[in-house]
């Protein structure tokens, strides 16, 4: 497909959430990697449940939330310092190695690149900043606005509403396979960015293409690959 | 409280389902008991996916997907042979040791008796009769009549719309926390039934009450618990 605008998940597929492990390893010893994983997961549980029984509460809120929980499951002390010192990290984390010379590639070929996010604006801004990935965005879009996280059905609508286009014409990409499950329900051409090998999840919905790198979906978006 | 009704979730609460884990090491050496965790978390979180995006496939179908998830996760070859045992495992879990006389405490003393699950209504027949509480509840209720998961409210209002009476007069009972959020936000009286010692979920929420077993929850019903 040659798609006129791509709307891009950010944690995870733009920026590396796992970056904090070595912050939480420093902070923790050998158990931050472990932590790392915990704080993820149950950080997108809580997104879930808050969107299913309609108790919304911001990402900034939900990670915070989430970090104490990991720390309570892991027996480690989380001292205000270390969680501010976290918490600081997950507001300015990195970005994948090969993000920028792709963003500018799409950029170039006259592609409108958006983000659609569970993150808050402010978080955004932040993420956005600190990785060097200013000026490559038309519409960062956060589920902010309708206080639903994804999958849910009008958290994906922002795309279309944004874009002016059908989700059909607008390639989503994601590192997250649940992400890319929802997005293709809802009707977005999508790509998965399997960055870690993970397998297919089993929702009997599957993405239009995979690769495991944003040169991939630049390449698939530039119609180099079929 | 001294409940007119309880409403016990399933699985975990009354079935135990990590006892298919022992099958499991059968079949798979030492990675049994990580595929039965696993097994779970994905079992889950397709639940509230499908739930999120509205694409209802009921709890067996959801399981077996789950399984074949995490064998592939394990890198577990999993024939048509194992999978058939496993999931035959499944519909007949065993039942927590004490169950079967706290139920009869409670039903002695003329509270209504109900279960709301995830599960079919042939897996919870199954359940039922394999673990031998046949008899002690008067509902079995199972969101495959609402074609939502928990923790969605349309699922919950089941309890009150099969109990006529009003939420806050069910004692809901349930091991999985987030279960217990979901139950309490919608407006039940509940108790977390923390079989596992886990940290509480930080939803900003809470149960009404906590306890470690099924005597736990009898003795708060019967009011020996305040």
């Amino acid at each position: 497909m040659r798609p006129n605008a791509i709307a891009f998940d950010a944690y995870g597929t733009l920026f590396d959430v796992y970056s904090v492990s070595a912050l939480a390893e420093d902070l923790f010893a050998d158990k931050g990697a472990q932590l790392a994983v915990i704080w993820r997961d149950k950080q997108i549980e809580y997104t879930r449940l808050r969107t299913l029984c309609d108790q919304y509460a911001d990402f900034w809120q939900v990670t915070g939330d989430a970090l104490e929980y990991a720390c309570e499951a892991l027996g480690l002390d989380l001292t205000a310092a270390a969680r501010d010192r976290l918490m600081g990290q997950y507001a300015a984390l990195s970005a994948f190695p090969e993000n920028v010379d792709q963003l500018h590639r799409l950029k170039e070929a006259g592609i409108t690149l958006s983000i659609l996010s569970n993150g808050t604006p402010w978080m955004l801004d932040q993420a956005i900043t600190a990785s060097g990935l200013g000026g490559y965005f038309e519409h960062v879009l956060s589920v902010d606005a309708v206080k639903q996280f994804k999958t849910a059905p009008q958290a994906y609508q922002m795309g279309p509403d944004a874009l002016g286009c059908a989700a059909k014409d607008i390639l989503f990409v994601s590192s997250n396979c649940w992400d890319i499950c929802g997005a293709t329900w809802f009707g977005y051409h999508t790509i998965w960015l399997n960055r870690y090998g993970h397998p297919m999840e089993r929702l009997g919905v599957a993405p239009h293409h995979i690769g495991s790198s944003l040169k991939d979906v630049a390449d698939y978006a530039l119609g180099i690959t079929a």
